[in-house]
């Protein structure tokens, strides 16, 4: 694995010219997770002159911030709508905390957004303070930027863009999520990371639980979830069922859509993400 | 390296539905390189009920099929002009000869789409013939295609586009690259890979460059290039320019863009292909 010196400076890594922007990606010593961290930003070519709102896009798990940059092809209609894109990486990387590696559903590739708690990964393993509050405040100081910002994200990046919305409706326009782990605690992928990063005592993952939170919902993000009905994943990990049901007795107004044939890849992201960007643009430059 | 069997059938290996078609890729065993050969094809959703034109697309250096099927965004046009694209591998792999795997611009994946003459490649790297008739063959046999066909490509991919088109007039109806090694007699890749896989009399090498091949074009395909200004291998390895002198002399009429501040990655693909399918599929619908 490649590492970036905790300390320092934040620096870019790459850029390349896509659809009349820029497709760059940056590193920087996080204060959150005390690890360096990477992410992706474009730019699109409307940045050139002004301020651009943000959507900040959370991927699932063994991805790093380079997943969405190339398979999703969102640049060419964040480009159409003047959309800034942000894309951190999934977790820290290069903690060498014992076991981060071992498997590909926890640790590293897997930070599920939350701030842990138990030790050893309660150092490191700070992705929702990250996300929220240290990754925004980066890219507002050193990137011209409006103050609208959205979220999205696929998978455990779903799940995470819906908790983050969730309980922090003042922070987002809007929130659309691919294919999300929708109910955390009631799946093994949930149950295992949150089991590790926040204890066995289940009252303390409900915060971090879409389908829990969205019946505490005092304001109703405006929320939209596609969903393959050929995803390999769904009924044992994702269950948008018990998010829907929560909702539904809320009466928060979601927009569900099932996409008939498609799987849990990036093929299915790449054929609706123009979809969605459409759909937070609308909220972004409302 | 994952390895198939030489013989036996064709296989499907995945599936994913996109932009309403089927994104798959396939393994067979080819008569031409004698191994096993994986191949990407986009089926549009107008591939149900009637046949479609079929474009094929040559990847560069390093790539696999699977490169321009991830990265460049293309199912999107051609499920909206109705085009199959094709996405071969750029060379045999798993034929175990010396040197193979020794450096990436050349051997394994880097077939440079022409037949070897020379030992141990000449039982192996046979691309021009698999390209140009082995995997059409295939295509026409198994999917339902209409009788037209066009080639594009990147790179060394772009050189094998312009070299079969130009070879092979009657069997395409246009084609284009991107960034292409358009004069491989006169830079370091292609004197590399064509004095081993051709031998050193220059003589043989002719066939191979599409700036030698040009000025004896009797039937000027539609051609179309379009290069980066940011692109690192502009100057030593891809000499457009000798190029487009050698097709002012026998006023062959391509058409060359220059994109200014774009590389020569698939972020440059990505931002025009859109405009590539469109002017390939005016001429393979007309």
């Amino acid at each position: 694995m490649t590492e970036y010196p905790v300390s320092g400076d934040l620096a870019r890594l790459s850029r390349a010219k896509a659809f009349g922007g820029w497709q760059e990606t940056w590193v920087h010593s996080a204060r959150s997770t005390d690890t360096a961290m990477k992410f992706g930003i474009y730019l699109p070519p409307q940045a050139d002159d002004k301020p651009c709102p943000v959507l900040y896009w959370l991927s699932g798990l063994t991805c790093t911030e380079e997943n969405f940059i190339v398979k999703a092809g969102a640049q060419r209609y964040a480009a159409e709508h003047g959309l800034i894109l942000v894309t951190p990486d999934t977790s820290p990387r290069g903690a060498h905390l014992p076991g981060e590696d071992e498997s590909w559903d926890f640790g590293t590739g897997a930070g599920f957004y939350l701030n842990a708690t138990q030790e050893p990964w309660s150092r490191h393993y700070n992705m929702y303070d990250y996300v929220l509050d240290e990754l925004p405040t980066l890219i507002q100081s050193e990137f011209l930027t409006s103050d609208k910002a959205a979220i999205a994200g696929h998978s455990m990046g779903g799940h995470g863009a819906l908790v983050l919305a969730l309980r922090n409706p003042e922070r987002y326009t809007s929130v659309s999520a691919f294919a999300p782990i929708a109910a955390p605690t009631k799946c093994p992928w949930g149950q295992k990371a949150f089991g590790n990063y926040l204890g066995e005592d289940p009252s303390s993952w409900e915060k971090y639980d879409s389908h829990l939170l969205i019946q505490k919902a005092q304001i109703h993000v405006p929320m939209r979830i596609d969903q393959g009905s050929a995803d390999n994943f769904l009924k044992e990990q994702l269950k948008p069922e018990l998010l829907l049901e929560a909702a539904q007795s809320v009466d928060y107004k979601l927009e569900y859509q099932t996409r008939e044939g498609y799987d849990h890849s990036y093929f299915f992201i790449s054929s609706f993400i123009g979809e969605h960007l459409a759909w937070h643009a609308d909220y972004l430059k409302g």
